[in-house]
Protein backbone atom coordinates (compact mmCIF):
# COMPACT_ATOMS: atom_id res chain seq x y z
CA UNK A 1 0.00 0.00 0.00
CA UNK A 2 1.69 3.41 -0.79
CA UNK A 3 1.23 5.85 1.92
CA UNK A 4 0.34 9.37 1.43
CA UNK A 5 2.19 11.99 0.32
CA UNK A 6 2.38 15.04 1.17
CA UNK A 7 4.18 17.83 -0.94
CA UNK A 8 6.82 19.51 1.36
CA UNK A 9 5.79 23.10 3.39
CA UNK A 10 7.61 26.13 2.27
CA UNK A 11 7.95 27.99 5.85
CA UNK A 12 8.41 32.14 5.48
CA UNK A 13 9.61 33.01 9.09
CA UNK A 14 9.20 36.64 9.90
CA UNK A 15 9.06 37.69 6.17
CA UNK A 16 9.34 41.34 5.91
CA UNK A 17 7.53 43.02 2.83
CA UNK A 18 4.47 41.43 1.85
CA UNK A 19 5.17 41.80 -1.82
CA UNK A 20 8.23 39.28 -1.41
CA UNK A 21 5.69 36.79 0.51
CA UNK A 22 3.35 37.31 -2.78
CA UNK A 23 6.45 36.78 -5.07
CA UNK A 24 6.77 33.27 -2.94
CA UNK A 25 3.63 32.50 -3.37
CA UNK A 26 4.37 32.77 -7.51
CA UNK A 27 7.48 30.98 -7.14
CA UNK A 28 5.94 28.32 -5.37
CA UNK A 29 3.31 27.84 -7.83
CA UNK A 30 4.98 27.93 -10.59
CA UNK A 31 6.58 24.30 -9.36
CA UNK A 32 3.45 23.22 -7.93
CA UNK A 33 3.92 23.68 -4.32
CA UNK A 34 1.18 25.06 -3.01
CA UNK A 35 1.57 24.29 1.54
CA UNK A 36 2.86 28.16 2.71
CA UNK A 37 3.24 28.74 6.18
CA UNK A 38 3.86 32.36 7.36
CA UNK A 39 5.53 32.97 10.77
CA UNK A 40 4.80 35.96 12.53
CA UNK A 41 4.63 38.26 9.48
CA UNK A 42 6.14 42.07 10.22
CA UNK A 43 3.28 44.04 8.47
CA UNK A 44 0.26 41.44 10.06
CA UNK A 45 -1.54 38.88 8.02
CA UNK A 46 -3.26 38.45 6.06
CA UNK A 47 -1.17 41.15 4.05
CA UNK A 48 -2.92 43.00 0.98
CA UNK A 49 0.29 43.70 -0.43
CA UNK A 50 1.35 39.67 -0.47
CA UNK A 51 -2.19 39.32 -2.22
CA UNK A 52 -1.95 41.70 -5.21
CA UNK A 53 1.78 40.35 -6.30
CA UNK A 54 0.56 36.92 -6.11
CA UNK A 55 -2.30 37.85 -8.68
CA UNK A 56 -2.45 34.15 -10.18
CA UNK A 57 -0.66 32.75 -6.90
CA UNK A 58 -3.61 33.79 -4.86
CA UNK A 59 -4.84 30.70 -3.51
CA UNK A 60 -1.37 29.45 -1.97
CA UNK A 61 -2.67 32.78 0.07
CA UNK A 62 -6.13 31.83 1.04
CA UNK A 63 -4.46 28.38 2.18
CA UNK A 64 -1.11 29.54 3.57
CA UNK A 65 -1.57 28.99 7.77
CA UNK A 66 -0.37 31.47 10.22
CA UNK A 67 2.08 30.55 13.53
CA UNK A 68 3.69 32.58 15.83
CA UNK A 69 6.57 30.80 15.94
CA UNK A 70 9.10 28.51 13.87
CA UNK A 71 8.59 25.37 16.82
CA UNK A 72 4.53 26.02 16.29
CA UNK A 73 5.16 25.90 12.13
CA UNK A 74 6.42 22.37 12.28
CA UNK A 75 5.45 20.85 14.89
CA UNK A 76 3.84 18.36 12.84
CA UNK A 77 6.72 17.52 10.46
CA UNK A 78 9.02 14.60 10.53
CA UNK A 79 12.29 15.98 8.57
CA UNK A 80 13.21 20.01 8.44
CA UNK A 81 15.39 22.02 6.03
CA UNK A 82 16.56 25.41 6.86
CA UNK A 83 17.85 27.78 3.96
CA UNK A 84 20.52 29.44 5.20
CA UNK A 85 22.88 31.84 3.09
CA UNK A 86 26.22 30.87 4.49
CA UNK A 87 27.69 27.69 7.12
CA UNK A 88 27.21 28.27 10.50
CA UNK A 89 28.47 27.24 13.47
CA UNK A 90 25.98 24.59 14.03
CA UNK A 91 27.00 20.99 14.08
CA UNK A 92 24.00 20.45 10.90
CA UNK A 93 24.68 18.78 7.30
CA UNK A 94 24.43 21.48 4.67
CA UNK A 95 23.22 19.92 1.59
CA UNK A 96 22.95 21.59 -1.83
CA UNK A 97 19.54 22.43 -2.87
CA UNK A 98 19.33 19.49 -4.95
CA UNK A 99 20.60 16.85 -2.51
CA UNK A 100 18.72 17.98 0.17
CA UNK A 101 15.17 17.68 -2.51
CA UNK A 102 16.20 14.36 -3.52
CA UNK A 103 16.34 13.23 0.43
CA UNK A 104 13.14 15.48 0.37
CA UNK A 105 11.59 13.21 -2.44
CA UNK A 106 12.36 10.06 -0.68
CA UNK A 107 11.17 11.16 2.73
CA UNK A 108 7.78 12.26 1.19
CA UNK A 109 7.51 9.07 -1.04
CA UNK A 110 7.67 7.11 2.66
CA UNK A 111 5.12 9.23 4.15
CA UNK A 112 7.17 11.90 6.19
CA UNK A 113 6.47 15.41 6.45
CA UNK A 114 9.04 17.40 5.36
CA UNK A 115 9.19 21.62 5.75
CA UNK A 116 11.86 24.15 4.34
CA UNK A 117 12.64 27.28 6.36
CA UNK A 118 12.87 30.70 4.94
CA UNK A 119 14.41 33.33 6.62
CA UNK A 120 13.77 37.03 7.06
CA UNK A 121 14.93 39.37 3.95
CA UNK A 122 17.49 40.73 5.81
CA UNK A 123 18.76 38.78 8.27
CA UNK A 124 17.85 35.22 7.57
CA UNK A 125 17.30 32.51 9.89
CA UNK A 126 18.60 32.93 13.58
CA UNK A 127 20.18 30.47 15.04
CA UNK A 128 17.51 29.71 17.37
CA UNK A 129 15.46 28.97 14.37
CA UNK A 130 17.93 26.61 12.86
CA UNK A 131 18.24 24.32 15.69
CA UNK A 132 14.58 23.32 14.99
CA UNK A 133 15.93 22.19 11.70
CA UNK A 134 17.52 18.60 10.57
CA UNK A 135 19.38 19.86 7.97
CA UNK A 136 20.75 22.96 6.27
CA UNK A 137 20.43 24.10 2.68
CA UNK A 138 22.99 26.05 1.41
CA UNK A 139 22.67 27.51 -2.23
CA UNK A 140 26.11 27.46 -3.96
CA UNK A 141 26.19 30.66 -5.27
CA UNK A 142 29.25 33.12 -6.16
CA UNK A 143 31.03 33.48 -3.13
CA UNK A 144 31.85 37.16 -4.36
CA UNK A 145 28.40 37.68 -4.77
CA UNK A 146 25.70 35.29 -2.42
CA UNK A 147 22.94 38.09 -2.78
CA UNK A 148 19.36 35.70 -3.23
CA UNK A 149 16.42 37.58 -2.10
CA UNK A 150 13.57 35.35 -0.24
CA UNK A 151 11.50 35.03 -3.45
CA UNK A 152 14.29 33.48 -5.67
CA UNK A 153 15.65 31.37 -2.93
CA UNK A 154 11.99 30.00 -3.08
CA UNK A 155 12.08 29.54 -6.57
CA UNK A 156 15.17 27.61 -6.75
CA UNK A 157 13.95 24.91 -4.43
CA UNK A 158 10.48 24.89 -5.95
CA UNK A 159 12.94 24.30 -8.91
CA UNK A 160 14.55 21.80 -7.37
CA UNK A 161 11.82 20.11 -5.58
CA UNK A 162 9.93 19.51 -8.80
CA UNK A 163 13.11 18.55 -11.28
CA UNK A 164 13.93 15.96 -8.72
CA UNK A 165 10.12 14.82 -8.77
CA UNK A 166 8.95 15.30 -11.86
CA UNK A 167 11.96 14.86 -13.81
CA UNK A 168 10.92 16.30 -17.77
CA UNK A 169 13.00 13.95 -20.06
CA UNK A 170 16.03 16.19 -21.19
CA UNK A 171 14.70 16.36 -25.04
CA UNK A 172 11.12 17.50 -24.30
CA UNK A 173 9.09 16.14 -27.47
CA UNK A 174 7.09 18.74 -28.73
CA UNK A 175 7.12 18.35 -32.43
CA UNK A 176 4.24 16.34 -32.80
CA UNK A 177 2.81 17.12 -36.05
CA UNK A 178 6.09 17.11 -37.34
CA UNK A 179 7.20 13.84 -39.85
CA UNK A 180 10.78 13.03 -39.93
CA UNK A 181 12.44 12.15 -43.16
CA UNK A 182 13.15 8.24 -43.65
CA UNK A 183 16.88 7.10 -44.94
CA UNK A 184 14.86 6.47 -48.50
CA UNK A 185 13.79 10.13 -48.33
CA UNK A 186 16.91 11.30 -47.37
CA UNK A 187 18.55 8.85 -49.76
CA UNK A 188 16.32 10.27 -52.70
CA UNK A 189 16.79 14.10 -52.06
CA UNK A 190 20.89 13.07 -51.82
CA UNK A 191 20.80 11.49 -55.64
CA UNK A 192 18.24 14.53 -56.74
CA UNK A 193 21.13 17.20 -55.64
CA UNK A 194 24.06 14.92 -56.85
CA UNK A 195 22.38 14.57 -60.13
CA UNK A 196 21.68 18.33 -60.72
CA UNK A 197 25.39 18.85 -59.68
CA UNK A 198 26.66 16.78 -62.00
CA UNK A 199 24.92 18.56 -64.71
CA UNK A 200 25.94 21.79 -63.09
CA UNK A 201 29.72 20.74 -63.51
CA UNK A 202 30.16 21.22 -59.63
CA UNK A 203 32.31 17.95 -59.38
CA UNK A 204 35.70 18.95 -59.91
CA UNK A 205 38.68 18.11 -60.17
CA UNK A 206 38.02 14.20 -60.75
CA UNK A 207 40.23 12.79 -58.00
CA UNK A 208 38.03 14.72 -55.15
CA UNK A 209 34.41 13.60 -56.85
CA UNK A 210 33.95 10.99 -54.24
CA UNK A 211 35.47 12.68 -51.62
CA UNK A 212 32.98 15.45 -52.15
CA UNK A 213 30.33 13.37 -52.53
CA UNK A 214 30.81 11.27 -49.57
CA UNK A 215 31.22 14.86 -47.61
CA UNK A 216 27.69 15.65 -49.30
CA UNK A 217 25.64 12.63 -48.01
CA UNK A 218 26.93 12.87 -44.71
CA UNK A 219 25.79 16.31 -44.33
CA UNK A 220 22.29 15.49 -45.68
CA UNK A 221 21.98 12.38 -42.50
CA UNK A 222 23.45 14.51 -39.98
CA UNK A 223 21.14 17.48 -40.51
CA UNK A 224 18.08 14.98 -39.40
CA UNK A 225 16.10 16.73 -42.15
CA UNK A 226 12.23 16.85 -41.58
CA UNK A 227 9.92 15.53 -44.36
CA UNK A 228 8.83 18.58 -45.13
CA UNK A 229 12.06 20.56 -45.24
CA UNK A 230 13.42 17.60 -47.53
CA UNK A 231 10.24 18.93 -49.75
CA UNK A 232 11.42 22.39 -49.29
CA UNK A 233 15.02 21.71 -50.53
CA UNK A 234 13.82 19.26 -53.79
CA UNK A 235 11.58 22.55 -54.64
CA UNK A 236 14.60 24.74 -54.65
CA UNK A 237 16.62 22.65 -56.58
CA UNK A 238 13.57 22.42 -59.35
CA UNK A 239 12.92 25.73 -59.45
CA UNK A 240 16.91 27.07 -59.56
CA UNK A 241 17.07 24.11 -62.15
CA UNK A 242 13.84 25.43 -63.88
CA UNK A 243 14.95 29.33 -64.23
CA UNK A 244 18.73 28.23 -65.29
CA UNK A 245 16.49 26.59 -68.16
CA UNK A 246 14.65 29.48 -68.83
CA UNK A 247 17.84 31.61 -68.88
CA UNK A 248 19.77 29.31 -71.12
CA UNK A 249 16.90 29.60 -73.93
CA UNK A 250 16.53 33.39 -73.30
CA UNK A 251 20.31 33.19 -74.51
CA UNK B 1 46.20 22.16 -25.44
CA UNK B 2 43.00 22.98 -23.36
CA UNK B 3 41.34 26.11 -25.85
CA UNK B 4 40.65 29.17 -24.11
CA UNK B 5 36.99 28.72 -22.78
CA UNK B 6 34.50 31.39 -22.38
CA UNK B 7 31.37 30.95 -20.26
CA UNK B 8 28.27 31.81 -21.83
CA UNK B 9 26.51 35.25 -22.82
CA UNK B 10 23.36 35.76 -21.75
CA UNK B 11 21.64 37.99 -23.79
CA UNK B 12 18.37 40.22 -23.36
CA UNK B 13 16.33 40.50 -26.22
CA UNK B 14 14.26 44.23 -26.68
CA UNK B 15 13.86 43.91 -22.59
CA UNK B 16 11.14 46.56 -21.11
CA UNK B 17 11.87 47.59 -17.87
CA UNK B 18 15.43 48.80 -17.15
CA UNK B 19 14.65 47.40 -13.54
CA UNK B 20 14.40 43.64 -15.01
CA UNK B 21 17.70 44.50 -16.31
CA UNK B 22 19.51 45.25 -13.29
CA UNK B 23 17.59 42.06 -11.85
CA UNK B 24 18.97 39.90 -14.42
CA UNK B 25 22.35 41.19 -13.76
CA UNK B 26 22.35 40.31 -10.23
CA UNK B 27 20.70 37.07 -11.18
CA UNK B 28 23.66 36.30 -13.29
CA UNK B 29 26.42 37.36 -10.96
CA UNK B 30 25.00 35.43 -8.42
CA UNK B 31 26.11 32.22 -10.56
CA UNK B 32 29.36 33.75 -11.67
CA UNK B 33 28.51 34.94 -15.24
CA UNK B 34 29.08 38.41 -16.38
CA UNK B 35 28.24 38.19 -20.11
CA UNK B 36 25.55 40.43 -21.05
CA UNK B 37 23.89 41.49 -23.72
CA UNK B 38 21.18 43.58 -24.56
CA UNK B 39 19.36 44.11 -27.72
CA UNK B 40 17.18 47.05 -28.78
CA UNK B 41 16.12 47.60 -25.03
CA UNK B 42 12.68 49.52 -25.06
CA UNK B 43 13.98 52.96 -23.15
CA UNK B 44 17.43 53.12 -24.20
CA UNK B 45 20.87 52.82 -22.96
CA UNK B 46 22.40 53.12 -20.60
CA UNK B 47 19.37 52.91 -18.16
CA UNK B 48 19.36 54.60 -14.54
CA UNK B 49 16.88 52.00 -13.70
CA UNK B 50 18.83 48.89 -14.36
CA UNK B 51 21.99 50.77 -12.55
CA UNK B 52 19.86 51.42 -9.62
CA UNK B 53 18.67 47.93 -9.11
CA UNK B 54 21.66 46.54 -10.33
CA UNK B 55 23.58 47.67 -6.85
CA UNK B 56 26.37 45.17 -6.34
CA UNK B 57 26.35 43.98 -9.89
CA UNK B 58 26.81 47.00 -11.80
CA UNK B 59 29.76 45.56 -13.11
CA UNK B 60 27.67 43.28 -15.26
CA UNK B 61 26.24 46.33 -16.71
CA UNK B 62 29.46 48.11 -17.31
CA UNK B 63 30.75 45.55 -19.27
CA UNK B 64 27.48 44.77 -21.36
CA UNK B 65 27.31 45.18 -25.28
CA UNK B 66 25.11 46.76 -27.20
CA UNK B 67 23.54 45.25 -30.46
CA UNK B 68 20.33 46.76 -32.36
CA UNK B 69 19.03 42.87 -33.60
CA UNK B 70 19.90 39.53 -32.52
CA UNK B 71 21.66 38.61 -35.55
CA UNK B 72 24.30 40.95 -34.29
CA UNK B 73 24.03 39.95 -31.00
CA UNK B 74 24.76 36.90 -31.80
CA UNK B 75 27.06 36.89 -34.75
CA UNK B 76 30.07 35.49 -33.17
CA UNK B 77 28.36 32.76 -31.62
CA UNK B 78 28.72 29.16 -32.25
CA UNK B 79 25.68 27.93 -30.96
CA UNK B 80 22.57 29.75 -29.64
CA UNK B 81 19.74 28.58 -26.92
CA UNK B 82 16.24 30.60 -27.12
CA UNK B 83 14.69 30.83 -23.74
CA UNK B 84 10.72 30.22 -24.27
CA UNK B 85 7.71 29.79 -21.96
CA UNK B 86 5.94 27.17 -24.00
CA UNK B 87 6.96 24.72 -27.69
CA UNK B 88 6.58 26.87 -30.56
CA UNK B 89 5.78 25.41 -34.28
CA UNK B 90 9.44 25.60 -35.17
CA UNK B 91 11.31 22.29 -35.60
CA UNK B 92 13.88 22.98 -32.97
CA UNK B 93 14.68 20.93 -30.47
CA UNK B 94 13.29 22.10 -27.06
CA UNK B 95 15.80 21.32 -23.98
CA UNK B 96 15.47 21.17 -20.24
CA UNK B 97 17.85 23.88 -18.53
CA UNK B 98 19.12 20.51 -17.04
CA UNK B 99 19.87 19.26 -20.41
CA UNK B 100 21.09 22.65 -22.55
CA UNK B 101 23.61 23.93 -19.34
CA UNK B 102 25.07 20.25 -19.76
CA UNK B 103 25.19 20.38 -23.42
CA UNK B 104 26.76 24.04 -22.98
CA UNK B 105 29.15 22.82 -21.15
CA UNK B 106 30.91 20.65 -23.58
CA UNK B 107 30.36 23.10 -26.11
CA UNK B 108 32.38 26.04 -24.22
CA UNK B 109 34.73 23.37 -23.22
CA UNK B 110 35.73 22.60 -26.37
CA UNK B 111 35.96 26.34 -27.27
CA UNK B 112 32.97 27.10 -28.89
CA UNK B 113 31.38 30.43 -27.82
CA UNK B 114 27.30 29.64 -26.84
CA UNK B 115 24.24 32.41 -26.18
CA UNK B 116 21.39 31.81 -24.57
CA UNK B 117 18.75 34.28 -25.76
CA UNK B 118 16.11 36.01 -23.30
CA UNK B 119 12.91 37.48 -24.44
CA UNK B 120 10.95 40.59 -23.55
CA UNK B 121 9.10 40.67 -20.34
CA UNK B 122 5.29 40.00 -21.87
CA UNK B 123 5.64 38.80 -25.04
CA UNK B 124 8.51 36.42 -24.70
CA UNK B 125 10.90 36.14 -28.24
CA UNK B 126 9.50 35.85 -31.51
CA UNK B 127 9.68 33.14 -33.87
CA UNK B 128 12.13 35.32 -36.13
CA UNK B 129 14.52 35.20 -32.90
CA UNK B 130 13.81 31.74 -32.46
CA UNK B 131 14.94 31.27 -36.16
CA UNK B 132 18.72 32.48 -35.34
CA UNK B 133 18.64 29.95 -32.26
CA UNK B 134 19.67 26.59 -32.52
CA UNK B 135 17.69 25.00 -29.80
CA UNK B 136 15.15 25.70 -27.70
CA UNK B 137 15.14 25.86 -23.88
CA UNK B 138 11.80 25.44 -22.03
CA UNK B 139 11.89 25.73 -18.11
CA UNK B 140 9.88 22.68 -16.85
CA UNK B 141 6.74 24.60 -15.01
CA UNK B 142 3.80 23.94 -13.61
CA UNK B 143 1.31 24.30 -16.75
CA UNK B 144 -1.37 25.56 -14.76
CA UNK B 145 0.76 28.46 -13.36
CA UNK B 146 3.74 28.99 -16.37
CA UNK B 147 4.29 32.54 -15.01
CA UNK B 148 8.17 32.99 -14.83
CA UNK B 149 9.93 36.96 -15.34
CA UNK B 150 12.74 37.51 -17.09
CA UNK B 151 15.54 37.78 -13.69
CA UNK B 152 13.68 34.19 -12.55
CA UNK B 153 14.11 32.73 -15.83
CA UNK B 154 18.13 33.98 -15.99
CA UNK B 155 18.76 32.80 -12.47
CA UNK B 156 17.20 28.89 -13.34
CA UNK B 157 19.69 29.19 -16.37
CA UNK B 158 22.75 30.52 -14.27
CA UNK B 159 21.92 28.20 -11.37
CA UNK B 160 21.93 25.20 -14.10
CA UNK B 161 25.31 26.74 -15.49
CA UNK B 162 27.04 27.04 -11.84
CA UNK B 163 25.15 23.38 -11.25
CA UNK B 164 26.74 21.67 -14.56
CA UNK B 165 30.32 23.48 -14.21
CA UNK B 166 31.28 23.69 -10.53
CA UNK B 167 29.32 21.32 -9.05
CA UNK B 168 29.06 21.12 -5.41
CA UNK B 169 29.56 18.08 -3.34
CA UNK B 170 25.73 16.67 -1.92
CA UNK B 171 26.67 17.63 1.27
CA UNK B 172 29.23 20.66 1.53
CA UNK B 173 31.59 19.94 4.06
CA UNK B 174 31.72 22.87 6.89
CA UNK B 175 32.49 21.63 9.92
CA UNK B 176 35.83 21.95 9.87
CA UNK B 177 36.54 22.79 13.80
CA UNK B 178 34.37 19.92 14.16
CA UNK B 179 35.47 16.65 15.43
CA UNK B 180 33.61 13.76 15.16
CA UNK B 181 33.61 10.97 18.49
CA UNK B 182 35.54 8.09 17.57
CA UNK B 183 33.86 4.61 17.91
CA UNK B 184 36.11 4.12 21.58
CA UNK B 185 34.59 7.69 22.54
CA UNK B 186 31.39 6.53 22.02
CA UNK B 187 31.99 3.01 23.21
CA UNK B 188 33.02 4.87 26.77
CA UNK B 189 29.72 7.26 26.52
CA UNK B 190 27.62 4.27 26.21
CA UNK B 191 29.67 2.84 29.37
CA UNK B 192 28.97 5.28 31.18
CA UNK B 193 25.36 5.97 30.32
CA UNK B 194 24.62 1.89 31.07
CA UNK B 195 26.56 1.92 34.31
CA UNK B 196 24.52 5.07 35.87
CA UNK B 197 21.31 3.38 34.35
CA UNK B 198 22.26 0.12 35.94
CA UNK B 199 22.44 1.79 38.89
CA UNK B 200 19.12 3.69 38.61
CA UNK B 201 17.37 0.43 38.38
CA UNK B 202 16.29 0.92 34.46
CA UNK B 203 17.21 -2.20 32.83
CA UNK B 204 14.07 -4.04 34.14
CA UNK B 205 12.31 -6.43 33.60
CA UNK B 206 15.46 -9.02 33.64
CA UNK B 207 14.89 -10.65 30.57
CA UNK B 208 14.71 -7.71 28.24
CA UNK B 209 17.60 -6.00 29.64
CA UNK B 210 19.82 -7.44 26.74
CA UNK B 211 17.48 -5.94 24.34
CA UNK B 212 17.03 -2.73 26.06
CA UNK B 213 20.95 -2.23 26.36
CA UNK B 214 21.48 -3.23 22.47
CA UNK B 215 18.52 -0.86 21.72
CA UNK B 216 21.04 1.97 23.51
CA UNK B 217 24.23 1.19 21.89
CA UNK B 218 22.74 1.19 18.74
CA UNK B 219 21.36 4.93 19.29
CA UNK B 220 24.91 6.11 20.49
CA UNK B 221 26.28 5.25 17.18
CA UNK B 222 23.27 6.10 14.88
CA UNK B 223 23.28 9.95 16.33
CA UNK B 224 27.00 10.43 14.73
CA UNK B 225 28.08 12.39 17.58
CA UNK B 226 30.63 14.81 17.86
CA UNK B 227 33.78 14.54 20.74
CA UNK B 228 31.93 17.85 22.04
CA UNK B 229 28.30 16.22 22.19
CA UNK B 230 30.12 13.18 23.85
CA UNK B 231 31.48 15.75 26.72
CA UNK B 232 28.31 16.87 26.96
CA UNK B 233 26.68 14.03 27.62
CA UNK B 234 28.74 12.76 30.23
CA UNK B 235 28.82 16.12 31.75
CA UNK B 236 24.96 15.74 32.01
CA UNK B 237 25.08 12.25 33.19
CA UNK B 238 27.47 13.06 35.83
CA UNK B 239 25.87 16.41 37.44
CA UNK B 240 22.77 14.48 37.56
CA UNK B 241 24.22 11.72 39.20
CA UNK B 242 26.09 14.28 41.75
CA UNK B 243 22.69 16.30 42.36
CA UNK B 244 20.75 12.80 43.39
CA UNK B 245 23.71 11.78 45.45
CA UNK B 246 23.18 15.55 47.27
CA UNK B 247 19.21 14.68 47.37
CA UNK B 248 20.35 11.08 48.84
CA UNK B 249 22.46 13.19 51.61
CA UNK B 250 19.99 16.09 52.48
CA UNK B 251 17.19 13.27 53.10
Amino acid sequence: MTPQTIPPAFVLVRPQMGENIGAAARAMLNFGLDRMRVVDPRDGWPSPQAVALASGAGRVLDGAQLYPNVQGAVADCDYVYATTARGRELTKPILTPEAAMRDARARVAAGQRVAVLFGPERAGLENDDITRANAIITVPVNPEFPSLNLAQCVLLLGYEWRRQTAPAPDLIHHMARTTWANGAEVEALGDHFEQRLTDAGFFYPPEKVAGMKEGLRNMWTRLNLTQAEVQTLHGMLRQIAYKLRGQDRSD
